[in-house]
């Protein structure tokens, strides 16, 4: 059973610190298998990553094997049905377009000193792109990170995805071929990251890595973080949906399962103004369930971590929301704009009751790589901006230098940095003695 | 002796990799230590970082001591010199400045579809300053760190610094001042961060926190990683300088020392088109070193880590610094500009003679937390942006859904996602049983 709780209870409070508390996840702690494996990939490369992909696919591959050639990619294309083949492009078509405008601009001005100030965004050269593989490989997270690296003219974008026992699906390999991926190795775990952050014989290195993967490569990507970028370590799914009376209880279980179905770790929560609505929903998922593919994945992390929440008004609903910082949020009511807001935490909002979650996985535009774990808090879903980088610019010239020198001079003294202070003296000194 | 090199050697590409790849710092691994200091401060609170204070600062606080108070604040500021007071403030004009350009824009369009789509900025609710005492605590870093949280329009900015023995630094309770810092507490080491990412009695829990420190406290910072937003792990400081032979041997110098000042494991280095220039530069250092104050700190960083570089062309000389990817770059040729523009990777450019490094760490405008150890290559300096995070907004209309849903629908089934398929499905059924 979920969790039923109203606001207006003596209990509240403390019953909803227990429910942002919860932890949902142990990770095992395979660090220092993972040590080991990224010190084999860098002393040994190719043929490390070759054993280990042996040993952990069941795969035997060569330094000529590693990388998927042009001919498998069309083959593997070629099987795709035409209306798959469609929904990508047109997902791939608004993601990109929606991404196109989040390029950043450089900045040039000229202050009241004379001094010229600014900066300049270059995309990094290289990015790598982990994909999983198995049940989790799913083109539409290719297309969600791929997407905004290319948006962003990263040059190259080196694909890794593993295929136990060879097998892959083609759907991934459409998706990169759609989104502009210009290499994908046939590897994955620890040694794929290894691989792309050091680099091996045959894989050149990458200055960022992005993209979802088990303990093993959330662990990788930890340890190789400094040598390279990496994106947030991802958590298990959330979604927190907000909604009145006047939404079909079907619908909204509908969206709350859809977050239930990814992993029996995800957490579905509805707030509601009407507690008979709050029932009615719960009814309604407990009937889907009966019938849902994914019913042992969705059916404990429903009973487990789902819960519903009764609350007087909408206030108390954006508050509670707040606190909760959820990674999806879906506002069903009458004014969503109005609701939306007044919002400060969220990964991303969906308003109204004609913008399913679902939506934003796929086709929205907006990227569906969001803050879990509360991180909304701090940090934002996947970006162009995640694959490029700012560099600060500043020219004086000798009247600027004579305007806010003396500054530096005094406050280099101050931080007893002498040679700070002397690189400006000795450029003053020449100006004064002209 | 520092190295030189020449790019037309034979040997010059092993050089090179050698001179890349040379580990300046070996952090000690103190891992296990602060783990357990973490792990007493959510314990036990205030009382823990008490005793801890009490431990590694020899100084004896009550709950009530921890902060430092208005007045304690305000008798620091009168013993400051209208000079250094006079030289932060136009500091931190010129930084609020700056960053204030930086502010992002939320966006929000209607697609052809006629659905919404946007994002919107929000700054963090909270955010902790680390500022480390004795040498290295900088009133200039005060202002760097706080003054882009404050125009990110952070409401609640908590500092903290340890005051070993009592002793504080009275400009950096000015420099907090200047810069809008709302609480200040006397303490410091993983302690701090600890209670700043975790909250106790006293000190309220932030969502995000930034800030220099030594290994106690970086590794503090990595175990905070996931639970607050962090910045990145600085490293020891570098500079390049791209110099011809028409500047000053002596200026140059300076800017090379005033690297190899902050830090025995700091590096400097010059590339230059002419190798006369080079040795009068390397014959300058030397002289500069004989009488510098922090010859003990600069000497050893300039002959163990130094190198002065001599190239063909100026083509070569960008060629290297991408491949170096400075966190500081001075550019002292005759077109500053035209050069800049060549380059991908550098944390910041400074452009011309008459633009020392050292006017950037103080009163140029832009930040001087900047990306070390080869880092440029995929990461910026601190700006606006760490302190605020984006929501995506997504609105369909009944219309917008008809056009995409079916998309949604297909990728849905090939990801074996059934619940998020049936969410668009029941929304479409009703569109088309009207």
């Amino acid at each position: 059973m979920p969790v039923f709780l109203n606001a207006r209870d003596a209990g509240f409070e403390e019953a909803f610190q227990t429910l942002l508390s919860a932890k949902r996840e142990d990770s095992p702690d395979v660090d220092a298998t993972v040590a080991q494996i990224i010190a084999d990939v860098r002393a040994r490369g190719d043929a490390a990553v070759i054993d280990l992909t042996q040993k952990f696919d069941r795969l035997s591959l060569t330094p000529a094997t590693l990388r998927i050639s042009e001919d498998d990619i069309n083959a593997a294309a070629a099987q795709v049905p035409q209306q798959e083949h469609a929904a990508l492009a047109l997902a791939a078509d608004r993601i990109r377009a929606y991404h196109a405008r989040q390029r950043p601009t450089d900045a040039e001005w000229v202050d009241e000193t004379g001094a010229t100030l600014g900066w300049r965004w270059t995309p990094v050269a290289a990015a790598g792109l982990y994909v999983p593989g198995g049940l989790a490989s799913y083109p539409s997270s290719v297309l969600m990170n791929a997407i905004p690296a290319k948006v962003a003219g990263v040059p190259r974008l080196a694909m890794v995805v593993p295929t136990p026992d060879g097998v892959l699906n083609p759907l991934v390999l459409v998706a990169a071929k759609l989104a502009g991926v210009d290499e994908i190795y046939r590897i994955g775990g620890a040694q794929a990251i290894a691989a792309l952050a050091y680099g091996t014989e045959t894989i050149a290195p990458v200055d960022k890595i992005t993209g979802p993967g088990n303990a093993f490569v959330a662990a990788a990507k930890r340890r190789v973080f400094g040598k390279v970028g990496i994106d947030m370590i991802a958590g298990p799914s959330e979604i927190l949906v907000i909604a009145d009376a006047d939404n079909d209880p079907d619908w909204i279980a509908l969206d709350l399962l859809s977050q239930a179905e990814h992993d029996e770790s995800a957490q579905s929560i509805l707030i509601t103004t009407d507690a008979s609505f709050g029932q009615a929903v719960a009814k309604a998922v407990e009937k889907r369930l009966e019938t849902m593919q994914r019913r042992v994945i969705a059916g404990p992390s429903w009973r487990d971590f789902g819960a519903v929440i009764t609350v007087p008004d909408l206030e108390t609903a954006t508050a509670l929301s707040d606190r909760i910082a959820p990674e999806h949020l879906e506002l069903c009511v009458a004014d969503p704009d109005g609701l939306g807001a007044q919002i400060t935490h969220a990964g991303a909002i969906f308003l109204g009751q004609w913008t399913p979650e679902a939506i934003g996985d796929y086709v929205g535009g907006p990227n569906h790589v969001l803050p879990t774990a509360r991180s909304a808090r701090f940090s934002s879903g996947l970006s162009v901006l995640d694959f490029v980088k700012r560099t600060t610019l500043a020219r004086m010239t000798p009247e600027a230098l004579r305007a806010i020198g003396p500054a530096a001079e005094t406050l280099a003294t101050s931080e007893s940095l002498e040679a700070h202070g002397l690189s400006v003296t000795a450029r003053l000194r020449k100006l004064n003695d002209g």
